[in-house]
């Protein structure tokens, strides 16, 4: 009863397979092995986008990073939800990666920023010339940290706020294709054709051992990031083993398979939490993620039982609260464990 | 008859099975995994170093750049070889982590700093009080980037001029392996014994998909390090791979016995060199690198029957050189063939 | 009637009085002056800290980022009032000169943190481990940017809770001398006694032409911050001409009258302000800074009769909303003329 | 007899009237002042250059650093003297401005750098791809370090070796109008005539308290460079009081009187030690700084007699070394005692 994150998982059989055929003798390094052609040819196609550059990485910190630092100068402000996983969880990573770019927290309920609230952001920022730092970049996740999502819809209707400022737009996929699978959305119209400028197009949490792909819709910066890669270590010489695991996730919609069962899992939990007595749900659960609430002594049942999961901090009334995920090897038999020993 | 270099290789067989093996069932991120426990206290006993701190990642650049940050303050020069892999080969990936330290590039033959050399380097660093940058750390190569090595005792010299200014010392050890193999050293030897404090631990050039060690004899800057390695995109949340490929790497000696064999190609190479008329050795080669230069037509008859190596740019007086790196997986018969093509 | 900010004034008498002296024959240059050694002294005996360490800088902007680079890593989390001058209104220096480090923004009214609010800050950051950024350091800043001042006892309850983390604590103190006239307390009381490490002793919005002290009262970061200070170009060569000033402000107690003056015109002001129909007061005028508002129409009034000074964002109502800062050479007749002008 | 540096002179009469006058009433801060409209038209006019845009600062490091970040990026190479100013005598201020830049130091006969060994650098930088750093800009400084001079004409020739790698040109004039007396050139020749793309243009050390012009003449990063000056804490609130310097130094060529004065007692320095028995000139000696050597024996003579300059590291045989630089107050009395008492 794994639920502690999607990336306590192994990978599919299909990936070490890939692994294993990419071990065959020598291969050009630095990402010029052939594989990673292939992979470019396939993403480009995939998201209906024949100018599109892709840069491997093999961490979404490094993916998140590097994007934004590709959109926003050092004096920029980067707007974001106030638990984003560039504001929260990479501990100052793009404050690296940027040269200092100062992040501008959002708020907004079940991790999804609003148009007015990303409005009244952007009109309190960049308003005193030189003194305060200039508007940056907008960045969304999606699946958000909440596990809800955004639709392709609620994307372009952000992204053109931000663009109404002149601003680039970046997405942090992490569980990109959970998005997807949730919301029906193609890769297109839940990027570029919604005013996605830069993707971070996770693998990792999603069935590979690593890899994280930076999309680059507007070619432009490409070179740049290329260097910014570089600088920051993270170019791989033996960079055929990232492009082999990307071309198995998407070959045959390997990837959509995944998630789409990671989400059964994450639904399936999600409606067995909501029937439980006692038990609740914190957040809409759109996808993989669960978060939720119950009468204390649930922690206590959960964990006698075995269930890994983050217990997160209680609620004033003295509820306690928890994040499960699911990912794409859980099982119904894990859920239903979890469920059955919720039960108060 | 692929000479490019050491990472165009593959792994051995061990590796991908360590991988298979890794693979099963779930484990905890970020480090939290069993076997990065075991894989540390291999790495302790290997070098006699009870207090020793590891941390993985997976590019040599993001190795040496946090080992550097973790030695120098922003204001810190970094004395180093003018042909260092941090100098030249790195796209300023210390200046980026450290805070914009300063390189002091100092001269000497065949890749070798020598005493005299370093103690006239700090003699004029750091001398005019604020004005100047500091003294920070001395970083050494071994083997060093033209296919030397330096003896345990050779680095001991050296580290004690630089702990005669109260600096700490760092060891690239991107070929570390090749290095022991070729001198004889053991690991405590080569490294805390010799006076060196922080050891990037190469793996991936010897067999690995893409793995080194940060070593730290030291452990006061290791939550520093930590922090860096998270800041820096560079902390996997899928860390069973690369322990798994680290344990492997351990196991039986197989890090020794690849770079032995690695390092008996590049021997069998360079003998051949130097004994092919027009052909001489560029630089002494001690382990699996092999530098030379040969009358012109030497690189239309070596790529016309399919050899990779670099070609770098030609001596003055006309005479093409090339740089060729033996691997793991290089045979007598790659070795032969590349004598036979040289031939004039 | 120039109320825009206290910097749109020129300097006392005394003030150019000194720079003259100062200009006689050579001095040596980068703080060797001998009047520089007079000043530290002087601050010495004015804070009863012996061990204290000085550094003029010129702006407070380099006062506030260095001594917060000399307290914080760059991956600190840097506590604050969300309207912060290192917040708002430095371009994100104290990103720039920590190295990337994160301003975590606390609300609170009139410009001032509570010790709950800090407290909940503290629970909430650096709770992830390696995940998220470090608890680095407290910034409180007296006068607030509010116009509203914290008593010596109030900082040392905030900084109490801070250093319950560990943390060491800054202020800024731009108006340093305006607030110890609105609260009586001592140097000492308002800083180390009550708990501060490192103050920005402004000058420049009392009177000088430009220059500003860091004052560490643990002398352990100073030769770090010497070195900050010449690597952020904010070391004078012509030193002479920064301690020439900085003598001259405290001798025979200039800066506190300078600052007396001050505040008692921006109680003049506010008092004014109360009085009149139709405008209030936005927060408390602890010291030389009113904050105000009234209904549409007073900016005309006001502007058609010479009044310079900021009208900020208005209320959701349509009130009009502004800020006046009355300095050492504002009179009665200035203040006198505001208030007639803003009369409906 | 203060020959330590040109900065540890005061400044003339006119430079303290114009602050006295700048002094009355209240005026826009930040750059805003009236007498700054004025400065930047009278700046344009001096250099032909109708588009230049003018940004002041208070120090040489400040200058050259903002100067540098805007014309690099973080994983640019800057080339430039191995003994420039921005390389030695800054504690990196260059890295920390640019993000990390990597100064490439050229050797050169006298603090020149010539055609051949430029070629030579940019020939072997930036030459392999995304691993190393990128070709990033020209850094020249006239009056060099060694104290000779370029010619306009030299510049030019310089300029446009880079310029045909596409790198931009900076100059560090810190004795700008030291070199403009030295070699006849007008402010345009020297500067955008010859390739240069920015200039710091130098006050200081010529008789000014504290102000430098950085002057871009491609006004495209005037912007950014307003942003970085903020960023830096290089803007100044009370901003009328740099331009007041830089107005007067401007006012019936002060700045060239003062260079003139200042370099005809270089040259009587000069003339005098290379007529001494047993002296010697290190370096042609172009306009005010002298650098000498001399029989054991000379600084014991010259200190006793209360001489101030700086004694360099002695050389191999056990001549001693030293630099004297003349400034604008120096006397024909201040000359002669300095020969009376080198005199054996």
């Amino acid at each position: 009863m794994f639920f502690a994150s999607d990336n306590t998982s192994g990978v599919p059989a299909e990936i070490m397979a890939a692994l294993t055929r990419a071990n065959e003798g020598f291969a050009r390094s630095y990402g010029a092995d052939d594989i990673m052609a292939r992979v470019t040819a396939r993403l480009r196609a995939l998201f209906d986008a024949p100018e599109a550059q892709v840069h491997l990485v093999a961490t979404g910190t490094a993916a998140n990073a590097l994007a934004l630092a590709s959109l926003t100068p050092p004096w920029g402000a980067v707007f974001c939800h106030r638990h984003a996983h560039i504001a929260e969880d990479e501990c100052g990573a793009p404050e690296f990666f940027t040269g200092g770019a100062k992040l501008v927290l959002i708020d907004g309920a079940h991790g999804r920023i609003t148009p007015a609230a990303l409005t009244e952001a952007l009109a309190t920022t960049g308003v005193s010339g030189v003194h305060g730092v200039q508007r940056g970049c907008l960045s969304l996740t999606n699946v958000t940290e909440a596990g809800t999502t955004y639709t392709a819809a609620d994307i372009a209707t952000l992204t053109a706020i931000a663009k109404s400022h002149g601003l680039p737009c970046h997405l942090d996929g992490a569980r990109f294709a959970n998005a997807l699978v949730a919301t029906g959305a193609t890769p297109a119209e839940m990027t570029w054709k919604a005013g996605i400028d830069a993707l971070s197009f996770g693998g990792t949490k999603n069935g590979l051992l690593g890899v994280e792909a930076v999309i680059l819709f507007d070619p432009a910066n490409s070179w740049e990031l290329e260097l910014r890669r570089k600088r920051g270590g993270h170019l791989f010489s033996k960079h055929r083993y990232l492009s082999a695991q990307m071309e198995a996730y998407l070959e045959d919609d390997l990837w959509l398979r995944l998630a789409t069962h990671a989400n059964a899992m994450g639904q399936r939990l999600a409606a067995g939490v909501a029937s439980t007595e006692g038990a609740a749900l914190t957040h809409p659960a759109d996808a993989n993620m669960v978060f939720a609430n119950w009468a204390p002594g649930g922690h206590a049942r959960l964990q006698s039982a075995g269930a890994v999961y983050y217990d997160l901090r209680p609620l004033p009334d003295g509820r306690e609260t928890a994040r499960m995920v699911a990912s794409w090897n859980t099982t119904n038999d894990h859920v239903d464990r979890f469920l059955a020993a919720l039960r108060p």
